[in-house]
């Protein structure tokens, strides 16, 4: 089957080009696409353009009301589109797919709905008899580039929902290696009678469309979701233009020795190996009081029984395959490192699950003793790994968060709320949370790399998506 | 005498560096810098990112308070920086000059007492008991480049003020042609104790230290007022960093057959003549409609007699040289095309006055009958000409505006509010004032370019550059 | 068939306490009602006030959903409850008592959103290390009396469902005689399962049963729509609580002489003979420009025929009887005054209409020339009548609007929206519609007497009755 | 000296009417005034009424210079105004009176600041191509009546400062007993060339004039602090009118097992005996756990050397006498009844102090073992006491707030945060500190009583008086 395109309103798949989508989970061929190249994206942001207008005359109330219905055909496909992220992204089904899909909705209610109570502005100005008005609008056309790990949440939470919310016309590039999904998605859009134009997905070969759209002149937005190193190439291209960057992290979760150690574990398990650890808030690393560290390993591992390798089909199934080769390989390259330096895996089994359909299929790993020094507590390893790097002195902690140049999402544990809070003042991250895991969010607060990081700027989530990708456009008015 | 730069608070010259400052308005050496290389934007920049956490501690009421006492000191220094102005700038001193400085001071003063009353929020979140905080925060480190036409105010206005009110530490890169006034006002930061390495100024070659500047990675946060090229210059070598981007204008005012014209008269000649056109908002062209156009003409020409153009320390003075060759051309060359195409000046001067000190001095200009396709109505001039663009119906306003790519400020002149503000929601510019002219402008409301435009992006002014140079930091209490 | 209440969670009827149900329409018993006494009222507040901390721990979440639920079970009773609006209160079912249905609904939609994103504040603080949290809360118990004129729609609007939104538990005194339908709407709460003792309804004579629930110590705060007269003695009892007034109005709509007088005359009819007249912003006067006086009065006699007294229940009605017996007196006592002070009646037919099954069925009529000092310039009338008060000069206008101690709501006809913009700045009304009736008015925007009037004090509609029934409660954290 | 009144920018002495004004701290004489009846309220809220258009059309910008110039006349009357204000009230003129006139300038530059940058709001609304403007607009006229705690401070903070920043003119009723500063005070407004009419001074005996200043129908909003009883009367009088009410408190500090006794003795001290415990919010109980009652207790005996009665004028004096024979009355009371119910004084004296110039002078008292049923705890006591209340478990505490009727402020000592916040979430208080006394507050954040408590109802304080006393005025704009 092929997965078209959908381009002004149509479907459309590209002659002369096609590449086979394979399943990470048993590497067998699940369907076609067709990638695109300039001329599909230059058509798509045609369109965009020739509909900013349209969707920006369209009061709040009006695009509040094709929002909830995007949102009825969204979890009226439920499962069909859970079905094809578990095959074609490899997350579980049952525990995870699922609960993607409804997220994706809810991304589109909670837009339709905080779009309506977002007043506009009333300055006060020295002039007399003069009134200004800062009217939030649209900032026009945004190209919307996602990656795979949620193929359809990361793109709904962090921008569709908000950007049409705010009255964004809008090119979307899913990652290839997603566009199955991307594409079964858009059918929701379709049914929702979004007027055509408005959204546009186009399937392309990952770097020469982005290229292509970013630099488009019709382009007026830019927000993307993945790699810093990504991200700098996309900018250094598109060069002026207003932008949204959710980049990498490095979740650190620190547990104090004072910590309640059993929610610790559950928060840092919920983090390491939800969604096989490839969440940008993801624990990455662990830093733990030497005095309780060995009781936190204890109790990370009585609970490894809950996570089961398998088939993201399968009912029983609690971790799926990691959706690409290099993550595969990124994850086997960090913990090699880490045991080079002195690390120790604790749990029974890490690397590859022999046997498996595919070579994407790794064990869930806890590390201990990691140095400051390893991969795994400098750079992202976005796959399901817990490594511990101990600390003797609190003193330390700081240094340790400082090998990585990541600032987007941190855990602390203590039961100590008052150092909890004052180190959460002292760390550079988008967010801290005190007595839950690093990848603890609600659709509700602002996410996004604190500023300095390598982790990217603007703010996704709840309103503050639709802040940034909207703009305040004034009309003063003089009555004298 | 030399200017030197700012660096961790020690006052700085370069070695074998050095290069003349030459006035607009006399052609002489008034002074001396040493322009700067890599080595000097580094050490403003580390001293910037040691000092970041400490202008972060600081409550937003000790913030303010050395804001204020910045503010005192500008005025403390007023007259000097005012006459420093004009010499190396080249606008009148008392229309001038003495306001910018006074512009300045009221920046701080506003961003003195704007961060005080901005509150930090506290988003609902769906989880029970937990308690999320989006806490105001500084971004970091900003390195902010500015334009010579208000070489204090806009920096002040957009960029200085804001910037340290919302706790960021900066590096200041003024254009090289306004280096020694630069250096001047640095010594009312040091006068106010703000504490060294909080701002740090450069002075530079302009591309090569911008660049520097730019790439650094302990610039968190980019602010650049100047030409849209440059702009992209910029950030095709900064690439995914958090930029605020003030560009180019067109601003054109448009004037109906029911509209005030002695009104429009006094916009437009403030809009075009004003800082000798100078001006990011400039009325870079005046869309009238024909019918009224004669009678418009008339009325400016009657007025033009106030423009005084001169040596801008005179008294007399009201209109001072373009400071700069490039300017000189670009209004000679977009006069002269518009005349090719059929214009005709009806000013009794254009071009270059005769027997000036320098060639910078220019013939406040009125140009009449400037066909669509002229560079006047389609490019930046940047200078004193007030271009009229004649049309005979209405429905040809929008195709005449969208000739140029900028999308700023605008000004429309009607006695009919109604169809004022619905031309306004029409145009996609940043601010639209109607009844007043494209530069009519207060510290008070956002200004920026429109989405899509060539105009840039993010807002300034007022809480706005505050909003821009700051981000959400959460931290979540759990209480569970 | 008896009406109970519902108090605590069950249905009450009073032994001992009877009285009929009569329908303005047809002077038929259509059921009973058990006039409440202290008892009923001390009850119901003491399970409001037991319940009012677990309301208050629900998470905003938690209570959209609750209020989303109680909407849904409105719409589904939503001819039940039309019929009963139609037949006790006596507006037509069709064109009014539907809408009115489905606006209660709205409310309980618009509050059941706009209570997820209404976030709480963190203002600054001169302290160092302390943080001050402004958490938005429930006032407490809430006792809302509410008017006939819409017996569910102001209730709901107003207090009901922005009340349970902001957390508060209630004691709703619906007005005696549409108590009925107040007692089936009570069903939709006990369908949505709201927990017991949140909302509760009571019967009751008018002021004993009241002034009981208002003094007493439990009731925290007080929301009322109804007449100034009313409001006055309820405060007098209730002492210094905090309280919501909605009072009287006498709207006036002013139609300059440049006014399109096709829609002026639409927004006065909308206004004068929507519900009968029955609306505390209705026109209850059209201040005229002579000169285009007999104009607007040709238009207005043009449309009369679509205006057809009648059965509420007939399909063909569009105005029904008015409530009771002492608004078809001051309706009649008004328009004899002004025909006194030398008005003409210029609409076929006015006074009761002759052969109706009751005494309450008023034609909707059209009276010129009504002098500044007649009853109806001055006091609301709250029928079905345009009254048309002509002046000479624009200098007259104010003169004869302060001839009304009220200030609620008005409207501006005039295409010159600079002049309109200029009055509304000079009218001290809650709001002033420039091209639209008095009446219009949307759920979204803030509604209330202005300062100084006999129209009230506090916000209804949208979010401001929850800002007004909910209040900052600190709480501040030393990290020292 | 007489001191006058100031009606409409004029100084008024009432023949015939004459009081002495006697001060607390040595019984003298200090001066006279003249009580006022009706006729100059009524000619004070004349003058009100016909300059609140004036006020409000004054931009914010221009109220603001206004309310800077008032400051800077405080400042330069501060050593005249304290001196008064020791004398007549009683406070210590170096370590409080000095403190309470730079306080009352403050708020003028708070408010002063404020008013410029809070912008008024556009809503969105369903109806196309209209547009809402939701106005913040002054109420009108405030009366406003104040305590004589801090005769100038509440004033200015509550209403005075905020008031006039909303454009409010206002009628200011100090109380009888510190009417001679309150008509010191009256210069500044002079000074700083408030136009005549926009804020007036009358003295009054008590009840009546301030009964006929709240009756009046040009009074469009009250401003009250004080005792709950007065509140009461006060609005029992003046019915439905817009109303602030700061009324009594009881603020209990709790201080669990692990709270760090040195910090809570020094918030207890600073609450008790500040002001002679004459503060709304003063520590008027401790709530402390009974195994570290005694070690509390010891500190705060080891600090009482320095609370140092005498004379408010001598500069070793740290506590002066109390205001007036009604709290010294009280005081006595309560202390008596808590030790017939079995509490013990453990301060070295407690009780009148002997041969004192006047009966105001009061030792501070520490008593320990408070029975849940003393007056102590239950009611509010407003002089210089520390009484202790004991809990064996914690699971007491709220039933031992309960007692009380208020709801103001409260402190909690414990260095467990989350068990802070947790019993923060449980208090209905208008705040509640965390590791500060009861009376620590700023500015910046709103105080006031909470809902259904005894404390009144409106915030206080920073921006949110300014919201107080302004309200929304809409203007919709039909654009269709």
């Amino acid at each position: 089957m092929i997965y078209p395109m959908y381009i002004d309103g149509e479907w459309y798949t590209k002659e002369g080009s096609s590449r086979d989508v394979v399943s990470p989970a048993t590497g067998e061929v699940i369907g076609t696409v067709t990638p695109a190249g300039f001329e599909e994206v230059d058509r798509a942001l045609k369109a965009a353009d020739r509909e900013k207008g349209n969707l920006e005359k369209m009061t709040v109330f009006e695009r509040s009301e094709m929002l909830f219905r995007i949102a009825d055909a969204i979890d009226a496909h439920k499962e069909e589109l859970a079905k094809m992220i578990a095959m074609e992204m490899g997350k579980p089904y049952h525990t995870e797919a699922l609960g993607e899909v409804g997220g994706s909705a809810l991304a589109f209610r909670d837009a339709a709905e905080q779009i309506k109570w977002m007043s506009s502005e009333i300055p006060s100005v020295r002039e007399k008899n003069v009134h200004v008005y800062a009217y939030r609008k649209p900032v026009g056309v945004f190209t919307i580039i996602t990656p795979f790990n949620f193929p359809l949440c990361t793109a709904s939470c962090y921008y569709l929902a908000p950007g049409l919310a705010a009255g964004n016309t809008i090119l979307w590039l899913p990652p290839m290696s997603c566009s199955a999904v991307a594409s079964l998605f858009m059918k929701c859009f379709e049914e929702a009678k979004v007027p055509k134009g408005m959204i546009n997905m186009v399937i392309g070969t990952s770097q020469e469309a982005k290229t292509a759209a970013v630099v488009h002149p019709l382009t007026a937005g830019i927000g993307f979701t993945g790699s810093t190193k990504t991200g700098n190439d996309i900018m250094e291209k598109a060069k002026a233009k207003k932008s949204l960057m959710e980049l990498g992290g490095n979740g650190p979760v620190v547990v104090l020795k004072d910590a309640d150690l059993e929610k610790a574990a559950e928060g840092i398990l919920a983090g390491s190996f939800g969604n096989a650890g490839q969440i940008c808030t993801s624990t990455e690393r662990v830093l733990v009081d030497d005095s309780v560290a060995d009781e936190l390993v204890k109790i990370i591992l009585s609970k490894m029984d809950r996570y089961v390798v398998g088939n993201p089909m399968d009912e029983k199934t609690t971790m799926g395959p990691v959706h690409n080769r290099s993550t595969v390989d990124t994850v086997m390259e960090h913990v090699q490192d880490a045991i080079e330096k002195g690390a120790k895996v604790v749990s029974e089994h890490w690397g590859k699950v022999e046997g498996a359909p595919t070579e994407h299929y790794l064990y869930p790993t806890v590390i201990d003793h990691v140095s400051k020094d390893a991969l795994l507590n400098i750079e992202e390893t976005f796959g399901p790994v817990v490594p511990l790097v101990r600390f003797k002195e609190e003193s330390e902690i700081m240094d340790l968060i400082a090998m990585s140049p990541y600032g987007l999402a941190a855990g602390v544990y203590t039961e100590d709320l008052k150092k909890g809070m004052q180190m959460a003042e002292e760390m550079r991250f988008g967010y801290v949370n005190i007595n839950s895991g690093s990848s603890y969010w609600d659709w509700t607060f602002p996410a996004g790399g604190a500023g300095g990081s390598q982790s990217g700027y603007g703010r996704s989530g709840g309103k503050w998506s639709i802040l940034e990708m909207s703009e305040e456009r004034c009309v003063s008015v003089n009555l004298n």
